[in-house]
């Protein structure tokens, strides 16, 4: 192993032992600060500054034989960053690729291991900068895109990490195989195993979290001996770039090729996944995106492991709840939050027609209908704190989208668009919420990416399990939320859960809500129903990424 | 957990842990004596008796509905079996198996994993009747119909078991997340973790290693909550019947449906198995047989895991010997054993044109190929030896083959039939051996299932690699043997190995042999090149069998 690289894993060898144990018992942990108090005075108010600097001009990173310039990206609060990027010649660059590959595959397991390790160190302390990057791609709130494109991104790429090293570790790199023959001598034979990385590995990133999804599979790929193509969505570029210059600086530092992490940046008027997806030298594809494209993956791209992260039918089932008003507190920040551009964001809400039990009474159907769009109008009442909450809408067609879905139900809260006190062209609007008849199956039952939620009313608890049900199992979902002060039931939503293959969070009415799943401890996606093809992250995740390959040989016995 | 399924596992206990420990540390282990001395005589004196109980009539099972009787299995020593099949409805079946599946589930880990250590086990006490059967379908000899048939197959599903059981012990049942909030109380959430099976699992066998190849993926699907249906090849339903009765004796005794393992016979005429593939409620596949059919199940199984093991070139590169007879000998054992119809049959021998270095003296291509067909013929000289070790020829179709390929090159060694002195109309052949050119790539570049193999002559080892590294990349191989004095080489074999993603066996020439792979140390196939798109067994064989499901909600900090 390069002396640098195993200057690497000591530095960080504590933290990677503590992340095994952290997803081995899945309770509480992070290595990397969500508070941004705990990070640096200059590093923090520098941030901005830094971020400007970046503007305006090319974004420099390692590229084998560049084909052309390619960056129009522009703020969701309202200015053209004006970066460009270099666009690899496709063919060049897989050759390039995997030239650099055997080296990185004969380091070992540890000097991967010991490289992603101090990537994510450096990532960690740039979040700041990362943060602006992303706000003014993804256009999340400056403090959702410090945490999630910052510390809760890179827990999750370690968390991909600990899975690739434990799922290594557990390969003997030696063994003697002595096998007794009775009154002769034994059988000895030498067998020595190899890790050996599947080939290149695309990782096809999104316009709404270009971090947060994307470690996972750069991390758990890169890890386990695969080059990494990075394809950033063509409006959220530069959280992806800065990152590949990280892990360029640190694989080079550590005597590595650095085009082992290369960014193939494109446009939207001439993409270049599709081809990328069918070359035949890319074993491994993680995709977070829509369903179209994601099933044209898994279909087509047959010469790869494909690991696809769609959307589907976000659902919350309510039977009763103690009291309402925490519960649609609660509910009406996981609508606000980020404007619902969270694959987790719900976007089903049965309630029986007839109304629920609370302990407090009963409330009829339109008083928790009304009860949900009040609390959301409540919340987002404060503009500073509505912006600070709500971001800026991502791309112009969720916008249209809005205004698309107005007519499918009855409105209960209509979406209004506001202004940002410092970015006054910012794309920013709050929550839509229709109620609808358990029939509409067409308004709920078909993703409307946004804030955009309906309140369905079903025949009873029972009716809306049983739609729960159908809905997922055929569109699957990221989430499942439900309240019930019923035992029985509860066990019905738990077992609803198994069935569907969905999360339950049961009964959130307090500081935790359903559309947050942390690192180390929440499974994000199960794998098992269509809204996505695999969790982030679990041993699936990981296992797939490389293959043993033995060698054997007579031997002597000690 | 269900007091039977605990006192199973409470017995196998043991088995269990030593097993986990064995894919753990790859050394030799076995908890399946493969000497039959070390069943009870009566087990092993009674087996043919037993074995002729079965013939001409109908075999047993639970089926939810019969569609059919199905049956007419030959055995390739000479006479019909004449046993019958009820052949389950599909859709019928599927509903049963649906139907029993969340109780499976619902049972646990433990419950599962106790229920297949009793099926082992009562599998391994009955592998005298299981060699019969499998000598009178695959037309294995009976000491390797024996030994492959009954505990090298029991190994195999230990060994998947006791990854499967590795797994899911990787993920805990419970947790309590408790995060800090500063000076405020933390917040803290109870949850559980579930293991959750995909699906209806497909396990189709092969006519050729009916349990050896079935049992991996019967135990891994099993242990990890899938209900599995066993669709036997036409040819070889017996073993396979004798499982499924087996498995169904020891669910219904434990308290569980036992139409959780199902078998699905059908004729060579109407087959099923495109059908059932392509099932929605089919999501896990184990397949082994031809390549047209693995890649059929590949490309449009899409709604299912798909694992394969086809076909490739398994390769023998030879650059340089200490003597050539051990050599000879070793190899043409492996060319002889049940007649070349091992996946793991050596096909494709790489020889410098120019000859080979050996300690005793140089060697011309012509001396070493001589060698090779003089090894092959005295080891075959003694009649009762030669059936012994090669068998019966499974089918038909591969008595064809040995004339079809006499024209591809020179004969070094005609492949002749015998006549066994119990089973007088057996299909006996002993190995045709074939020499060609380097670029006579149409010849021994594609699959020749049976007693056929080539000595290829070559510009230099150099051009051997070379040539086994293109023949191998586009076709695949399971097993890759080489032989050299040179470190240098033998270096270069190992990186031959990796780029190809071939297991290497290495200058064996005692009583080791290139095709026979040792369950919970030799891995069997990689997964990694066009022969087999997965590995029995290891971490990537379970860990998509199953997906975690979760559930969290408010707790109480201890």
């Amino acid at each position: 192993m390069s002396q640098q690289a195993q200057q690497m894993l000591d530095r960080h060898r504590e933290t990677l032992d503590r992340a095994v144990e952290a997803i081995t018992s899945r309770d509480y942990w992070s290595p990397y600060p969500e508070n941004i108090k705990n990070y640096p005075e200059e590093a923090v108010k520098g941030a901005k500054q830094r971020f400007e600097a970046l503007l305006k001009q090319p974004f420099a990173l390692k590229v084998p034989a560049v084909g052309r310039q390619v960056g129009a990206e522009v703020s969701p609060y309202g200015f053209e960053l004006g970066v460009t990027y270099d666009q690899p010649e496709q063919e060049a660059l897989i050759m390039a690729m995997q030239a650099a590959m055997p080296a990185w595959r004969d380091a070992g397991a540890e000097a991967r291991v010991g490289v992603c390790l101090e990537i994510l160190s450096r990532l960690n302390a740039m979040s700041p900068d990362i943060a602006q990057a992303v706000t003014h791609t993804s256009g999340q709130a400056p403090m959702m895109a410090f945490q999630a494109g910052g510390p809760h991104a890179q827990d999750r790429g370690l968390e991909a990490l600990a899975y690739a090293w434990q799922a290594m570790s557990q390969v003997p790199g030696t063994a003697k195989w002595v096998k007794p023959q009775g009154k002769h001598e034994p059988l000895v034979l030498d067998k020595r195993y190899h890790i050996v990385p599947r080939g290149i590995s695309l990782v096809v990133a999104c316009s709404t979290f270009p971090t947060w999804n994307t470690f996972p599979g750069l991390f758990a790929s890169l890890a386990t001996g695969n080059p990494v193509i990075l394809k950033p969505h063509p409006a959220a570029i530069l959280p992806v770039a800065m990152t590949a210059r990280v892990a360029q600086e640190v694989l080079e530092e550590a005597g590595f090729d650095p085009s082992l992490v290369s960014l193939m940046p494109d446009t939207a008027e001439a993409p270049v996944t599709k081809e990328l997806a069918l070359d035949p030298a890319v074993k491994l594809i993680d995709y977070t995106g829509s369903n179209a494209f994601g099933e044209w993956l898994e279909r087509n791209a047959i010469q790869a492991q494909v690991f696809t992260e769609k959307a589907g039918i976000n659902t919350v089932i309510i039977d009763s709840v103690d009291q309402i008003k925490p519960v649609a507190q609660n509910l009406a920040f996981s609508l606000s939050l980020y404007s619902g551009q969270m694959c987790t964001t719900p976007q089903a809400i049965y309630v029986p027609k007839n109304g629920i039990k609370t302990a407090e009474g009963p409330l009829s159907f339109d008083q928790v209908a009304s009860a949900l769009a009040k609390a959301v109008e409540k919340f987002l009442s404060d503009n500073d704190r509505a912006c600070a909450v709500l971001g800026a809408i991502q791309s112009v067609a969720t916008v249209a989208r809005i205004d698309e879905c107005r007519g499918l139900g009855e409105v209960l809260l209509d979406s209004e668009s506001r202004e940002h006190a410092d970015f006054p062209r910012a794309r920013i609007h709050t929550p839509l919420l229709i109620k609808v008849d358990a029939n509409q199956r067409d308004a709920y039952g078909e993703e409307r990416f946004g804030p955009i939620s309906f309140v369905i009313a079903t025949e009873s608890t029972a009716h809306s399990i049983e739609l729960a049900r159908e809905v997922i199992g055929e569109k699957g979902a990221i989430t499942l939320g439900a309240y019930t002060n019923d035992d029985a039931v509860a066990e019905q939503f738990e077992q609803l859960a198994m069935d569907v293959a969905a999360p339950l969070s049961l009964n959130l009415d307090r500081g935790v809500f359903v559309n947050q799943s942390a690192a180390f401890s929440d499974f994000h996606a199960t794998g098992g129903n269509p809204a996505a093809n695999a969790s982030l992250s679990d041993q699936a995740f990981v296992a797939r990424r490389f293959v043993v390959v033995q060698s054997r040989r007579h031997g002597q016995l000690n």
